[in-house]
């Protein structure tokens, strides 16, 4: 049967999610577990790969499995070989043709900020610190420019082949709670380090060291020069798929 | 001069905030910065020494320094030698009589528990799990029969030293926020445990198990085995210290 898996993470101590050479990945353990549980190898097909450090509240993964665990358990079976910073927390049968990957349609991340003079030890491990003082409203306004469908080649970190860097947000959400700044992005798809930039650049826009109008020519001109930098992998989550 | 320091930590490396024989401590960790920056070696006292695991975000320490470095930087200069899980956050010049143990009048706990049904990565750092229901009106209801002077021997684990076990409590708040549930206690003092222990009886309570009468012949008879468990120490954090 077809089977399609939420998973959670901290991404602090991985390489990210896909299998690779050098490091230890999500995608790696939660096939060591599969297989723990059902003593035969699966592959599995995930909405996509978050990078090192990257989190998730909300990860899909779809893949083929014998019928011998009832589907709505499967999360709990497989929690047993999971180390406890991946956790399963729903599994449920799905029509043969649903794919993790090619099935999604909307998917949003979450980016948690939070404003400080010196690093806050309990919220480091998932939020970035920023020590200076932004316009609020400003960073909202800029946000609107995004939604829709762009061409989003410059903000996309070299390294990724694509077929196409035109990609739809639906929405971004900006909300602040105390010294808390969470921005919510959701889209139909995001290029390499995609969300990271738009939060550099929307900082950058907050800071009063960008104008709107320069990001407005970003997403004409692809430009990537003008934009924010790349933010830290750790204040990036993973939040949910929709299907 | 003497100096006033606040510090937050995240405790999960550490062996509690006193130095002791076996495991890195707090306080070894702050004494090393210490000796980086002043070259001579240095005793501080904190407000009260944070178990194994126990997180703070106020907990504050004196201490007689040199001159050499303005009492309002030297926060800024001992970050330099902390490690990331450990920031000096504020410091400041006090009267020589000034100690951070005997002066403290108030101190406040957190303590973060969260409903779900299967652990959550993102949260679980800091905070505790809970799979059953609670009424929280009850724990509410409950909580309340803690404010005050009380002698709180029943609410406090074997192993401490202590000339009296009476303590006063003067405030209790339990506030829930979406699946997330902080109780905060301020007193003049807590007895080894004692957080842990009113957390682990306020959800027994919650849960149906205990009824609130017999927390109340809790706190006369002093009888431990009535009450709820002692709580992991990761879900506590010491918010403030008031002088």
């Amino acid at each position: 049967m077809k089977v399609k898996l939420t998973l959670s993470y901290d991404g602090t101590s991985y390489a990210g999610y896909q299998v690779q050479p050098n490091g230890i990945t999500i995608q790696q353990k939660l096939e060591e577990a599969l297989f723990s549980l059902y003593k035969i190898e699966i592959t599995t097909v995930a909405s996509g790969r978050t990078d090192a450090g990257v989190h998730a509240l909300g990860q899909v993964v779809s893949f083929e499995a014998p019928p011998t665990v009832p589907a709505e358990k499967i999360y709990l079976a497989i929690n047993s070989f999971l180390p406890p910073d991946i956790r399963a927390t729903k599994s449920e049968c799905v029509d043969d043709d649903f794919n993790a990957r090619y099935s999604a349609k909307k998917k949003t991340y979450e980016y948690n900020l939070y404003f400080g003079e010196v690093e806050n030890p309990i919220l480091e491990r998932f939020a970035v610190m920023i020590s200076s003082k932004v316009d609020l409203e400003k960073m909202k306004e800029c946000a609107k420019i995004f939604i829709g469908e762009h061409d989003f080649k410059c903000f996309c970190s070299s390294g990724s082949s694509v077929k196409t860097t035109v990609r739809k947000v639906y929405d971004i959400e900006l909300n602040k709670n105390g010294e808390n700044l969470k921005i919510s992005v959701t889209g139909n798809g995001f290029l390499y380090n995609m969300v990271r930039i738009l939060v550099g650049t929307l900082v950058k826009v907050g800071e009063g060291d960008l104008e709107i109008s320069s990001v407005e020519k970003m997403l004409q001109s692809g430009d990537r020069n003008l934009g924010g930098k790349t933010f830290p992998a750790k204040g990036l989550t993973l939040k949910s798929v929709e299907y």
